[in-house]
């Protein structure tokens, strides 16, 4: 490799900027430009909608790097509103357009990295070309909805779509005193979740105030004096002063199409693990790019911030012959939604049952740190992993606190290809105000490793439904006060500490589905009674995992 | 196996109580008895200094389990205030007296679990025998202080030893408005830390009013009116109402030697990986135990409520035939210290040192999520690795915020054998309130693998006293703001922004020794400057780690 070479960078965010200083950092003398189509780089778009709600108060602490910072500490070029329009590959140059003047310019390169990022998906309803639709993606996007909010008394805002930034834009506006409706066509929100995971944010989002409308696709948004109205499919009509949308993002491909780079079957693209595309001298990284799920073994398209950053450094390394690897997305994520987060890793169940894969799955609901210190808060916590080997396919977390932590956690185990039995044997830092001596995530690797040995013998909270009186007796073990406090149908109630003296009570001739609050006290129940002889399971999660089921249906 | 076996467990805290309940859900039809010297099962000791500081309002909380909860829900026999007088190895019997009524009972066992426990060290002091000298190990001990505290007006305490319980009991105590001195004979507190690590903990402690006398080695206790005095190694008193002698435990063995058990070199109770001690039908489990670390391969004693925890099950699954197998004790652990948190997981410095085995090391103060987002505090990380492998060997972490997590994602990596390469790679949750796009674990797999590639040259904070102006430059490429408020000595500055331009100024015959203020502006120049020609070196963690290093001198 040259110590000269010429690179040249598409898109100045996230992988853009990481790949430009780390290509920096490996070679002082190469010519490291950016061709950015916005006016800023290396914004936190991620913060913009903490901007929007004044919880970021300062709008320039979103600006990560200028075009001044990059050229005075890295000796990086940066063209701002700047545009690419076409690569001539056999040539290796790139016809850029200055989107102020018109003027075009040719740029060539040795290697060229392509980090457009993606686009807020705008589907063809009639009205979205209103001047009080905005998508939320930019600085732009931000101070526009910004500067109509401070101009028009914006009282009452529609957000559509339920995503990561349709959440965080619904409870910004709201945090500024606005009246949000949150429009979702699907029956939840934050599609990395489950269903049943997502329904405790559904309540949450609804006590902070958020009018949310899930199952409720738009199908036009007309003017309605100064403000909008959206009208759903089925009927009925939201009013807004201002509407979001925020219904997903797509790949920008257009440059890498019009180049003949090879597209992958998710419509990003195509990269090998260097994050070369097609091209060897064309490099892709970030929100444009397809991934490998090492999960599901799957490409993937999975838009986020850490990745991104990441297979911009790896681009980096590779122009300057290190040979480092990227070893795929397993969508790490996690959302702040009022007072709870929500955070998920690996492969979800929806997913995993869309592509067939086998697995068990089990639900818990422990303190995010020892019940006896002040202010624990419950999580609740769903991991699935594979019937065979135990190995982890994924996690959903939702609570108040302690969320992040437990997911990371797993995250890490996934990556090492751990087992839900490695789980049990994690060593995690403990003191009162901060775990347990058996915590959330050793709890996970007891429960799912005594499933997986056969003591465990559990049932779901979908099942219950189809449960037949004539085979089946649902037997909560909880106390008598927490019974007359809410139970399922058709339950009778032998509290735990009783079970041995009443066993009398329990017919041998049905199957016995135990269930308590969250599960632990009906595992010790189900032990009782195998071991007594009879057929037993205990609801995974309990009656607290119930409640959410039946809130997802 | 006979499903009618007896299994007996000697003490019925964490360790035993674990193994008792395990017993049960393994066996309906086992007898279980749990043999306890204490008037209490089960208690939260980790809970104590809490309820004494009134953190923790309930005393009962502490309570998790009492020997009719045992009794009601898992059928498990408690004899407390009985204590295990001696073992009858060809007779498998117990022979355990009632430390009220003096009778003495004989109880048959098929397998025996020891889990007495540790004991608080009492050195040969004079004065400790006075009825205001305490430990903290019992919920006896706890209601003793607070019984003390509230007959007689207790202005003054002293706790003598810093390690986990004596800062968890200072601050505590300090939080009823009694000043403490803390009284710690080493030159920092919490053992597991290096000393510069702790460093910024004694600052803490002595901003929250603790009067922290370390290198202060207690020599003797005397009554003093209804005080105590407590006189100090080379001179000085300390004045107190109260003392709590927090110097360490050591692990109760005196049951097990009598026995003929095999004790280990660190003089605790030598088990197998099973938990099996030199007689296959003893168990031992919890803080009388010797683990092995598998970080250094080597024995030690580590008492922790977590492994004790999950000792208590493999002993129980071994009983019951199922192979469960221990994985040893790496020492991960936290403690809160006022407003902040202080985590360690794995092998400290000063052991590596101890024990000849080479390392390298990284220092890093990231924020603890995104430093756009409100209230970003700085976590002082430090990670020790292996110098051929990358295997990561420990880390320590010091902040306000987030320490917790990043410990636990680091212990979770060195249990699957990780390396500081893999560490880059890991993809967390990141939203602006929980971390960044590149956590701060990320960032130390990329500064590690940087340095271990031969990237990142690097200079650690002890070796720069020895540097040699003749040879050595030491440059500040902070701003000229950072550097007009603290520099080390016989440093230049030139701020990395003109260090291009100003490359003139830095001499060809010497090493540039280049620092700001965390390290990582220090790392672009050193890059810059390497790839210039320049024998170039950055201290790694800047002059935050210089610091932390000079105040722990």
């Amino acid at each position: 490799m040259s110590e000269k070479r010429k690179i040249v960078i598409i898109g100045g965010v996230a992988g853009g900027a990481s790949a430009a200083t780390r290509a920096r950092r490996l070679s002082e003398t190469a010519s490291i430009v950016i061709v950015e189509k916005g006016p800023y780089v290396s914004f936190a778009n991620c913060g913009l909608p903490y901007h929007l709600g004044g919880v970021i108060q300062e709008r320039d602490a979103l600006l990560v790097q200028t075009p001044q910072s990059l050229k005075e500490r890295f000796n990086i070029d940066v063209l701002v509103n700047a545009e690419a329009i076409a690569i001539d590959r056999n040539a290796r140059t790139v016809l850029v357009r200055n989107l102020i003047t018109g003027a075009d310019d040719t740029l060539t390169y040795d290697a060229l990295i392509l980090a457009p990022g993606a686009e807020a998906v705008r589907p063809p309803l009639p009205g979205l070309d209103l001047p009080n639709v905005f998508t939320l993606q930019t600085m732009s996007d931000m101070d526009g909805i910004i500067a109509h909010v401070r101009g028009t008394r914006v009282k009452r805002a529609a957000v559509i779509g339920g995503g990561f930034i349709g959440v965080e834009a619904a409870e910004n506006l709201a945090g500024r005193g606005i009246a949000v409706s949150l429009i979702e066509a699907d029956r939840q929100v934050l599609p990395p979740l489950d269903p049943e995971m997502a329904s405790p944010l559904h309540a949450h989002l609804r006590e902070n105030g958020i009018d949310l409308r899930l199952g409720a696709k738009a199908s036009a948004c007309a003017a309605d004096g100064d403000g909008i109205a959206i009208t759903l499919d089925g009927g009925g009509i939201v009013s807004a002063d201002l509407v979001i949308l925020a219904i997903g993002v797509r790949p920008r491909t257009d440059l890498a199409k019009r180049a003949g780079l090879e597209i992958g079957e998710t419509g990003a693209i195509k990269v090998d693990d260097a994050m070369r595309t097609s091209d060897s001298a064309i490099y892709a990284v970030g929100d444009a790019v397809e991934v490998t799920n090492p999960v599901t073994g799957l490409p993937a398209f999975i838009p986020l911030a850490g990745p991104a950053n990441r297979q911009g450094r790896i681009a980096a390394d590779q122009i300057f012959g290190r040979d480092s690897r990227y070893r795929g997305t397993i969508g790490t994520s996690i959302c702040k939604v009022f007072s709870l987060a929500a955070g998920a890793t690996g492969a979800s169940e929806k997913l995993l049952r869309r592509i067939g894969r086998p697995y068990q799955k089990t639900y818990l609901h422990p303190g995010h740190h020892a019940g006896y210190y002040p202010d624990a808060e419950s999580i609740s916590l769903k991991v699935i992993f594979d019937t065979a080997s135990g190995a982890i396919l994924g996690a959903q977390a939702v609570g108040a606190k302690g969320v992040d932590k437990r997911i990371d956690v797993i995250a890490a185990s996934i990556a090492a290809g751990r087992t839900v039995f490695d789980l049990e044997h994690l060593e995690l830092a403990y003191a009162p105000p901060y775990g347990s001596a058996k915590d959330p995530v050793n709890m996970v690797g007891f429960i799912a490793g005594n499933i997986l040995r056969g003591e465990h013998r559990i049932i779901h909270a979908e099942e219950i439904g189809a449960l037949d009186p004539a085979r089946d007796m649902l037997l909560d073990v909880r106390t008598v006060e927490e019974n007359a406090e809410g139970r399922m149908p058709n339950s009778i109630n032998i509290p735990i500490n009783e079970l041995r003296g009443r066993i009398g009570e329990l017919p041998r001739d049905r199957r016995i589905v135990v269930y308590c609050a969250v599960g632990q006290r009906g595992y010790v129940a189900q032990r009782m009674l195998t071991q007594m002889g009879f057929d037993a399971v205990n609801l995974s999660g309990g009656y607290a995992t119930w409640i959410m089921a039946q809130a997802a249906r």
